[in-house]
């Protein structure tokens, strides 16, 4: 038996304790064989292949990104691409696939496997936890720390001066990192893409802590709208406040409440550095166990299934019942955290 | 409503979490006061209470330890020790009381609630993460970060250097901490208490190891002990192997691999680094929950129960569940993780 | 001998360790006792008095911030400052002060020693590193340790993606926390204010680094500037290339680079995340040792004075000295940094 | 010309960063090529050869360890020692060496030059810091940054119990780990190699400790030694006081100080831990320079000398100079520290 494996989408820590994860368990307990293919769906429309042993994977358990490389490619969308993906697998002589990555690849996979009899199993990534039917993906909690930390720090300076201090955090269409961040890191406002928020709300929650303690904390998602205006835009053309917004909400941000409160407010723009670096310890182990309970499906011929975490458990869910809808902050969850704004 | 809050046990990287998050939704969402008893039940049964609002808590989020002292009293031994406890309640005119512990401070307020109508709510808490009824206990995640992390350090050493490293972790009687930071920091050998270890297989890893790669790292949990020998001494006396112990299983188990394979072995042992310091993202955010939904059980009148992790859910479950036996490292997990051996 | 104390400028973790330093060793060795004045100058000018003795300074060495409060008023500037102050000392039986601070808070140190007879002695402050006559100040090594942790993450994802990662760090008029953090984290092109750079010459570095192998990362301080155009501007106005510049020259740059190589470019804009938490362990041995030395310095009567890190030594150099011109970054060793650009 | 590099002596956080430095350097300004010889003194002995050139030393720079081994041969000892390395250097075709490592590697690297010119160039290697003629040595900073965290983290607990804790670092010879980071972590006692203690010294601090505030934290160096009695064995045998001292000094001094004040005390012994990992950026900064200032030495023809950090200066010194006498902790440094005792 020889399996393919790729990693496609964006960047998160712990692609490669799964990768090592499949072909430890592959090779010791199975006796299989495996290949890699390079940047996601892209090496395997265009037959770029590449061996993976034991010796591959050795070390890269603590390592950020991916040794086989990612690319958003949708080889549904390339021509002839399910027949070249097919004849890429029969000329590396692959008889299965596991498939690791978010919505877009693991549809791929659901599609190639339901519709086209390749046999494939998914793993879900995706570092701003939004899928449906796992309870966290790896790279969240690395994410999630990341931001804590520099939310701590933030807290120094908000004691010693009177500067409000918003923090742009990673999460474009679910508040995940934004609402257990601030949580963890105790900001005094946090928001998130789920539910527009009102300016005036935000500087109301801003006035209170001053008068309370000292200089507050805003923890906003890249993807948190206000609720009066428009969408944030990135390309200079005026938004409906009459703003030009070159840069992201937490610079927007920033300004609006310089300007309604007479307060300076600062930004911190975290970017990258959220999906990069070394997984963390929780990370490490749910990636590590993904990997070992994929080549499992493997092994008992459960094609069109992924893994995915319930409670301290790996089950396996049909990839479909996990992609169809975003995994969203649950408002109730969100209404819970709101005792610690202002 | 006045409402008791006390900690009681072993340091745990969170307890201040608990106790903010109590005091923050008490106060403001239930108009509740609140009363501290110092160093857990000792404070109850002492009287030695002292008041507890929201400047109190302000900042002890990221703060190890509690500001509440700890001690590991058990008042159902002391003479009077129920009467006491009432007559302090009574007194300090407590209507409700959340025990924040783990298996001892949780088992006394059970034994309150059900036996003697002192309405107690608990938290559970042990950096160990071995009670039952709930997922993760915070503190663990904590514990797990940092063995973790100096399991990294140590693979550098052990790339350059033909020595093999042996890390004694914490875990006197389940293999939680070591089974987690082993896998997430590659250990090559994981011994835990579930399972008496035979000191030639660790041998055989490690000479296995040696071939391999390089030299092996071995986590050890403090209370794992050999097969065929006695348990680990600390007093000095002789053990069924005739060696002196006096460290613990760590320094001891890397003398037997010295004598038995010829390689130099060197220890480390983590001890009490384990459990302090500002706790992890994820065990702020479990801690912060615990303590909000513990006063909500306070509110709905749900005494004799103590809130719990089920997957993403906080519940709530009789005190007696959680407490009737230890939550040790299920066999099937650590199979799992042997594949990683040698 | 009553000594007064006050911290001045921005924040700067390390702060409280100095404050320790001092009234640790003049209370238990020389007998002193201490006053603390609140906000820098402003505690002096208002006489704003409050305790500072042993227990006030317990626990406090690993916290970023300090507890004395901070401000930039500068005393010389108000009415009557002098006289105001000189009264205020008397008032509460201050003999006299040591300032802890920067360029400005130094400099009325110097002043009010040497023109107005108010015995003072100076402890050096500034997190850009800028300060003549000390090789460093503490809060630039942890500045520095957060700026290259960032620079880390970034590799993981510059290897997996094609995108540019620009990072601004601090430095308004040099370049130190830029050219440290750039060299150590293995930035691509470091941008420093001593020198304007050429966006040209950035984007050919960008194209070197691409084709040689992956993604690069470019480390600019805050007060870099380009060299055929204007000052980065803050306002919404335009600059002379015809853009907008909402945000900081990291943003700016990221376009330009966007707009000219045509790759993706992202920002990471840590702000004050670089100047907050725990000091770094140097910084804490640099700023106690600093206190330790400020305190034997008024024992000697050495006013006018500020203490200053020569190789592993503390010395004592005339206040005046240090602030007489910014300690920018010496061509030579931006030269010598050139080896690793592109 | 052709240079040949090698890494001799224990592991020390850097090593890579200056084998990167010499690289890039010499590749890019002086156009010279690289040999790298394996482990140390051995690898040149035996004519152990790796080509070393820029794709070799790409993204060596956060990683500690040493890409080309180490070991502690000395080639001086070796039968036909000195000719065999000059045809090994002959025969690979390297006209001059850079020796990295501590007082022996360096020693061989003095000799060779000086007596049988071998042009060598060093850079020196301690993680102890116990290398004259430089300020620091890198790795250094690494350590003490790893032990002060551990002690940080040890505050918590001392905070909530009545326990003794005790952490054992680094130092067989000099005190510079235990000084530092005794004096960052805020540490209670601090003992050192260059002067014997008394434990009922250390006993009485511990008390007092107790009395004033909470459970001390006692810091001692692995090669500190009780003033009466006899040095720490561990062996088994029987010491001066009748113990059997299996362990380090850490545990022995954690069991004295229980049996003479009847507290609880625990022991951590952070052991390889300190030595691994990614480096600090300081360390990273030092190491990279001197790596660029080695291969300078070369280029002009300097040889016998070593490179030197003297305050933010690097110059070079005769190997002789810095090999010397060890660099131990100056008295009145140590005395420097004694006001936090107790």
């Amino acid at each position: 038996m020889r399996v393919g494996v790729l990693t496609g989408g964006g960047d998160c820590p712990g692609l490669n304790a799964v990768i090592r994860g499949i072909v430890r368990k592959g090779v010791q307990e199975y006796g299989y064989t495996f290949t890699g293919f390079r940047d996601g769906w892209r090496g395997a429309l265009e037959g770029h292949a590449v061996p993976l042993d034991i010796p591959a994977v050795r070390g890269i358990l603590p390592r950020g990104g991916t040794i086989l490389g990612s690319s958003r490619t949708n080889p549904l969308r390339a021509e002839h691409g399910v027949r070249r993906i097919k004849e890429n697998l029969a000329k590396a002589e692959v008889d299965a696939l596991v498939a690791i990555g978010g919505e877009d690849t693991l549809g791929v996979a659901a599609t190639l496997s339901g519709e086209y009899g390749v046999p494939c199993v998914g793993v879900p990534k995706t570092i701003d936890n939004d899928l449906s039917a796992t309870d966290y993906t790896f790279g969240f909690d690395t994410a999630v720390g990341i931001a804590t930390e520099a939310i701590d720090r933030l807290h120094t300076t908000a004691e010693s001066h009177m500067r409000v201090l918003v923090v742009e955090v990673m999460g474009r269409h679910a508040g995940w990192i934004a609402l257990h961040s601030g949580l963890a890191g105790g900001a005094n406002v946090i928001l998130i893409p789920e539910q527009r928020f009102d300016v005036e709300q935000v500087c109301a929650w801003v006035e209170s802590r001053f008068r309370a303690t000292y200089a507050p904390i805003v923890v906003v998602a890249e993807g948190a709208m206000p609720k009066d205006g428009d969408v944030v835009l990135k390309d200079g053309s005026r938004d409906s406040f009459g703003h030009v917004r070159l840069s992201g909400v937490g610079e927007w941000l920033a300004k609006e409440i310089e300007r309604r409160t007479g307060k300076e407010a600062r930004t911190t723009v975290l970017g990258h550095v959220q999906r990069g670096g070394t997984p963390s310890a929780f990370d490490r182990w749910l990636a590590t166990r993904f990997g070992l309970h994929a080549i499992d499906a493997v092994r008992d011929g459960d094609f069109g299934k992924m893994v995915a975490l319930r409670g301290t458990k790996i089950v396996r869910v049909p990839i479909a019942e996990a992609t169809a809808r975003l995994k969203t902050v649950d408002p109730e969850l969100y209404a819970e955290a709101g005792v610690f704004f202002g």
